[in-house]
């Protein structure tokens, strides 16, 4: 690896060097006007007024995304492994859609350019780099996954069968007009959300509706519950590996200088 | 028990064999088929558009369903035992209603035969059979039934006396037109759903219905830190793996040098 | 204290004896046919259509009740104890409001007389006297109250400030025309009830909004994590206070018969 | 320092003496009057009212407020460390605003003056002076701070990608007119806020949103299982209470024979 790759590595990849952290912070500066852009771009005001600078900006923002990707691709000694992983692919997707709008105008609005223009905000998962502190959290999260999986798979069980019976009592008068329609209703309910957009109307509705709030109110309990006792599993401290070399013992304090059992020093 | 037989419990009630695997996710498969379309029914549009088809779906689920059923009872030693158990309740019931369906004819709009109908959404239940790691979950919830059930209790007395108040001070003005209604108002609110299809226009009504709302907040606690308690008591890691070597006692703290049980020494 | 007190005492206080129970029993289910009857007596299609039959189930509701209540007083040794209990003043008022509500006439709308009328209701605080299981969840809840109540407060003045902000912010478009209906709009936010009467509509006011929502969301933690921990406390299994009569260890399993540290064995 | 300014130092920032107590309350009695003045104030109908009533209470507010800012610099040794403080800055706060409206006149509807006028209600953070109970508390919350702060990013970030994705699907038919406007309305839904001022009409947009909600549902669960586990560790019982004879170290595991930071045997 010659020189200034290992150089252009440090700037791009770490941020230990001054040079590296400017090269983050400016990035993030960068991804921070692209998504806000993106988001202004979709007002049809905005886009009326400043429909040319919009234009400027995008071409700007996808040069200096498209040299970042070329960088990255340079500074690194097997670039499969970067294209290939998940910021590899983020980072392509930052800048692909807008060429492929470029190519096909600008004021195209069939469905399909629209949606690969939005895929722009995709961008803002290129901000998920600069996230640390969360690995306990990570960890905690996976451990919870299956339960939580079940419990989620009980809610819709839950959500179907009160959803056909709202379908049921409700009918069209509260605007349960059909199965889905209920099932959407219960979901919006049961997680405590309620739009409001639909409501029961029926005094056995409305009874079924309390039930149903009555019971996600108490089963939100559950999730809360596991996360918090597998967050606690997972930031117990780790009580260090010393073992008194006399007696054998195995549980000492982290600053721990003598065996608490038989007064032997600890070489630690 | 002649050996055909063996054959077909492995097949339909395991899931050890290729051909049980096979079995159990083809039923699956078919399983929620069958509550889509049912949901699909539901959709006016597309029970007018599709309609023979959905009849003829229907006619197949059913007599899946049907074989399932009856393979299931001559597969086992106790039919009885099948027959009487949550599932095959279950099982019968995603059938028979499509039977009597069939006969009293799908053009009959009575509230009747549409309740019978819309009853085969409890083949959604069917699924539960595939849903495992969740005994830690159920321990948990059984063991925080009777805590939960006093707090809902808690609940829907706070809910009577608010709603009543609710109904005295708001009166008809803003939809509290008595005190069933005013009652159900409350649950929605103290549970932190608020449809706002009812909601106080007093200052009075709105003072007291703040008061409501920070309490929910406030009581949305209680049932989770049930739950999440006795969930942590539920997986606490059985400490060591020592067993007695004279009694065979396998409890024992991690420092004990005795067995708690019989006084014959560990040896660790 | 003569035999027939005694007994009666044994019937109406307690319930270990069968006469007892079906006092319970009955009681339970006068108390929840009179809640009923109220709430019942509020809707006025009900009330025009059966006045007649409230009017005379109310006058029997309230003779049960009248007669309990002088029971009650006869059965116990000091009348003062009961009458000036919580219960003691729950019962009177199950019997007072109806006698007044007779003597100025059912018929009388004036707004103390429905007000005092409605009291009725309280008598589902009756009910309280038969729920047990209660008391880990009152002393965790106690154990909490100080905390959870600075939380209360903090909230408040959260609501305050983001109400005054709302009221500067949106004015009168949204329907934010003064600071109190701003804070109670932000009560409704950030409690996650949301009626959606009142709503922000100036990109700006959003903007706070989604803070507060943010904030509303984030912060529920906060009690939740108190009582979960408050009630985590609560029940820690409290180890038995057997003490080893030979090397004096103080912790042992609640089944241990020798001590785990020398042997020895336990007298219990 | 002078005697009379020792007096004073404990009338004003000490509650030990009854006089002090007296300043405590007759200051919280103010500070509240002259809150709910100012959000009296901003209801129209009472303002027009009691015009000059609000002014001369205004008046009288911020000379008791000018003066116990005066009081609480001349009974301080060092001035400075109490008017770059906190509680220094919000007591300056209470009354500027009231000088500069005086000055600019009150019937001045300009935005700025109005909002300098409801500044005022900032007066409410005087209160904090008084709120105690809370270390246990804030220690938690500043050692979750990191973690929530992650996790409200991630909220952040699926509220950018889920309100881009609802714009797309829903457009202008159910509100969703720009990418901000949908990203407000994904953070209504994922807080489990719900107004129902915007909310979804298609099929694939209900879908989605029905997604969004469940995943609002389960994730609420992290902060708080984050804050339950801090605020459980912060309030973990100090074990024993054995002190080494030798090197004074106070912290022992439960069955410590030997202190682990000198070795010199414990006397228990």
């Amino acid at each position: 690896m010659p020189p200034w790759k290992t150089k252009l590595h440090e700037v791009i990849y770490e941020a230990d060097t001054p040079a590296g952290k400017i090269f983050d912070i400016a990035l993030l500066v960068v991804i921070l006007i692209s998504v806000v852009l993106v988001m202004m771009e979709s007002v049809s005001s905005l886009l009326v007024k400043y429909s040319w600078q919009f234009y400027v900006a995008e071409w700007i923002i996808t040069a200096i995304f498209s040299i970042e990707y070329i960088l990255r691709i340079i500074a690194i000694n097997k670039p499969k492994r970067y294209i290939f992983s998940f910021y590899g692919i983020v980072d392509l997707l930052s800048t692909l859609p807008s060429y492929i709008g470029f190519i096909f105008g600008g004021a195209n609005l069939l469905f399909a350019i629209r949606a690969l223009r939005l895929l722009r905000v995709f961008r803002v998962l290129k901000v998920t780099r600069y996230i640390g502190e969360s690995h306990k959290l990570i960890s905690a999260l996976k451990n919870s996954k299956a339960k939580i999986l079940v419990f989620l798979f009980a809610v819709v069980i839950i959500c179907v069968i009160a959803g056909t019976l709202m379908h049921l009592v409700e009918g069209s008068t509260g605007g349960f007009d059909n199965i889905p329609l209920s099932i959407y209703w219960c979901i919006v309910t049961l997680t405590t959300v309620g739009f409001g957009d639909i409501a029961p109307v029926t005094p056995l509705g409305r009874l079924i509706a309390s039930i149903i709030m009555v019971t996600g109110y108490g089963i939100i309990a559950v999730p809360t519950g596991i996360v918090s006792a597998e967050y606690s599993k997972a930031t117990k401290p780790i009580s260090n590996t010393q073992v008194c070399p006399n007696c054998n013992e195995g549980r000492h304090q982290d600053d721990a200088q003598f065996c608490h059992k038989c007064g032997y020093p600890l070489n630690e």
